[in-house]
């Protein structure tokens, strides 16, 4: 009886699948496992829930490690910029302004005052008066700090959002050379951080000429595809040249004596919009599914006893717990006055990777039940240095979730040879991998196309590989000089 | 020779002691430790520099470790906050309004937005969605953010800023008890981080009628007393009891079914003023000194070589930087092309608490020269097990600091029985402790006596001990009822 009741119970946890209807399935998710409350009373604003406000320390932790391990600082820059240092760098200007929320003038200052869409003009007002000589240089400064943007189209909670949370590095350096191998190495922070411990793999894609930061040479943006097909811009990073250390006036003496400009990259991974990623690609219809790395409650221990060995059971899975807090495991004992199968329940929504099962014919048996979030399958574990198991678990449970990503996203990459087989694997959730004539101005116009007709966008070129176009641009006729890749957005 | 020129340039550190003219020396060591950069150019909004920026994510480490060991959880609530909200509890738009940054109007809300002062009328919006029976409670959330107050003051960094950086917990309970041991936890609070860890020691004082929070019933300040003899408040704890649940309707059901008001505190510990505070306390006309806690080096190696040994040196130098670097010490070793004696001055300017000197007779010797930053000794250390050693030693430095500012501290109060008196205190860099008439309403005309022609502020009455006035009120001549302090303020 109390197993049927916890089977409708769970049938009950989402109104749609995942498969079926994605986009609901992420409404409920979001809200059922208290990542966010979409009640707020400011459009675009939601509040991030002490469960998701979790996971997102955890994930800046790791971020901040890795920046730090790459010689960047932290630093903390003003929310609010003044509109003249907007209005240093042309192209910046003109692509940020329409995104800008601006304070009522206090009758202080001549222009207005920005909330922060982006800190490069807050930065290198700084940056001019820091860097003198060689030796103030290469400057690699990163802030954790939330922006705002007025976004005009349809906010998602996580997704698109009018502010949010991330982290932003602003590098320096005396040579082209040495700011391109930035973009390299921050590429590769987002390999490192992202794909390799959140399990969210990415396509680094130069963005095409017409779609760059505005105020960048070029910017590499990192793809990740949703389970409904549609593309999200991850971390992106720029090589923003001479642009502006010309508009602000960084420049530092060379060896010879002679006043050079500085060459600089910046780097963004918005934290907030990771963690959507992560929600949906390992995700389920039972709830969330966390990595270990990143999991705010790793294990999860349920003891299951009666009114004669409930002393008992307790007792021993507080040793557990003890010996798995001694190495450093996030774990908790859910000793609510619940069922165990509603305990079971709560955490597979909450996404809790591993899950200890504790009674009384385990415990005299020297073993525990582990049950693994991702499969949903029950093993037994020896209570034999539980903790190192534990933690062999946990690191192949993130294998897994990791592998099941790659091999879907890899699945998802579908070579086009028509418009109409770009629009078939668009329909089928999928990213069309297309010849095309230029990423230069000159293919803006069939870019619009897609964008028109597809309901598409054009993601770029490959980064982290040269491909060979076949023929010729499928859009407009004309010779292909570039391999792209059209997807689905927001 | 080299010694000499050392001096020199030690000479001029500051232009200023610290004790001749505190308020210079503050303004220099900010810039000269580089803390902060005054130079961005918006008003009152400081950029916070790589150190600055450790020293405050090691005392937000702390600080977000004591509130979750006290059952509280983090979240993020949106940076804006709608006009209507703050218009629901009348005393908190009266004392807030005044000191909104207002959004200019992007014609979709009625009302405007405001950048968050503090957030109560943000957290309270969705208590009164989420707490609905006892099992919501008690409800304890906090979050790190930075908050905006239109100060018209004249501003200085990190001691009055119109954008801060701090931690907001909210709590909610079923019963004021449970609300007014809160505040006692709060407290506590303040006194095991910011003065048993930080070394900042601080008076718990009642605010009188007239200067409690907007929406309070009762605020607990925390003072500190600045080495120029003014005041500044520190965490702030607020019983704010059922005055904001009653405003946004935050309501639980009873054993018996029946609607009640929750009981609420709320407490805000601004980090980047507490780093004012521990510089301010600690630092000497050589520099910063901080606490072993929560510098972000902990340990400096200076290697003393030449040409022929420099290999030797550097490689054991390396050997210790790892055995300390396990035991989880922060350590660095300075390699740059600099005389010891630069490197010496730089680190002893940035405060660092230990610095290990090693050259090629200590190593032979089988020990290295320790300097202790606080007390500017050397002592020599044994090698054996070195990082015990270092640990110990920087036990002992923090509770060298904290004795110290705690004896400052404690002869800083002066009781006063006359106007004269309590002007000659003020003159001395003292708090005057008088007889007072009242802290509640009747008391504010003596008060505003106090403002006017002493140039000075209530502080208001012991909140850690009962204190029993003698004879009358010292400003009016009545009944004294209570003790009351009062100091110097920026």
């Amino acid at each position: 009886m109390a197993k049927e009741a916890e089977k409708q119970e769970k049938k009950v946890t989402f109104s749609v699948s995942k498969e079926n209807n994605f986009s609901n399935w992420y409404s409920e998710i979001i809200e059922k496992a208290e990542i966010a409350d979409i009640r707020y009373n400011v459009k675009g604003f939601v509040v991030i829930r002490p469960w998701g406000a979790m996971l997102i320390e955890k994930m800046y932790e790791f971020y901040e490690k890795e920046l730090k391990k790459t010689g960047h600082l932290p630093c903390f820059f003003p929310t609010v910029i003044p509109e003249e240092n907007f209005k240093k760098e042309a192209g910046h200007v003109k692509g940020f302004t329409p995104q800008v929320f601006w304070l009522e003038n206090i009758g202080e200052n001549e222009g207005r005052l920005a909330l922060r869409p982006t800190s490069e003009t807050a930065f290198y007002q700084l940056y001019h008066l820091w860097i003198r000589g060689l030796s103030d240089l290469p400057l690699k400064l990163y802030q954790r700090a939330s922006v705002f943007r007025l976004e005009t189209k349809a906010t998602r909670p996580l997704i698109r959002a009018r502010e949010f949370l991330w982290i932003e590095a602003h590098d320096a350096f005396s040579s082209r050379k040495e700011a391109e191998s930035q973009v390299q190495e921050d590429i590769s922070t987002t390999e490192k951080v992202m794909h390799q411990i959140f399990g969210v793999p990415f396509l680094p894609m130069k963005r095409p000429e017409w779609d760059k930061f505005p105020g960048a040479e070029y910017t590499i943006g990192s793809d990740i595809i949703m389970p409904d097909g549609k593309i999200i811009q991850q971390p992106s990073t720029h090589l923003l040249g001479q642009n502006f250390s010309k508009a602000f006036d960084i420049t530092f003496q060379d060896e010879t004596g002679k006043k050079q400009y500085v060459w600089q990259t910046c780097y963004g991974p918005a934290i907030s919009r990771i963690l959507a990623s992560v929600i949906a690609t390992h995700g389920d219809d039972s709830g969330l599914v966390l990595p270990f790395a990143i999991s705010p409650i790793q294990v999860i221990i349920v003891p299951i006893f009666n009114d004669k060995n409930k002393e008992k059971v307790e007792s021993e899975a507080k040793k557990i717990e003890k010996e798995l807090k001694e190495k450093g495991i996030s774990v908790k004992i859910d000793l609510a006055d619940k069922r165990p199968g509603d305990k079971f329940f709560f955490w597979e929504m909450k996404g809790v990777p591993l899950r200890i099962e504790l009674g009384e014919k385990e415990i005299d048996a020297k073993e525990a039940t582990l049950f693994l979030r991702d499969k949903k399958e029950k093993i037994k574990l020896k209570n034999k240095d539980i903790a190192s198991e534990i933690i062999k678990q946990g690191e192949e449970l993130d294998k897994r979730l990791k592998s099941k990503a790659d091999k879907l996203f890899e699945s998802s990459i579908e070579s086009c040879k028509t418009k109409q087989e770009v629009v078939k694997a668009l329909e089928n959730k999928k990213i069309a991998r297309i010849s095309f004539c230029s990423s230069e101005k000159d293919g803006e116009a069939c870019a619009g196309f897609i964008e028109k007709e597809l309901q598409a966008r054009v993601m770029g070129t490959r980064h982290d590989k040269k491909e060979k176009p076949e023929g010729k641009c499928i859009i407009c006729g004309k010779k292909a000089n570039e391999v792209i890749y059209v997807g689905k957005s927001y």
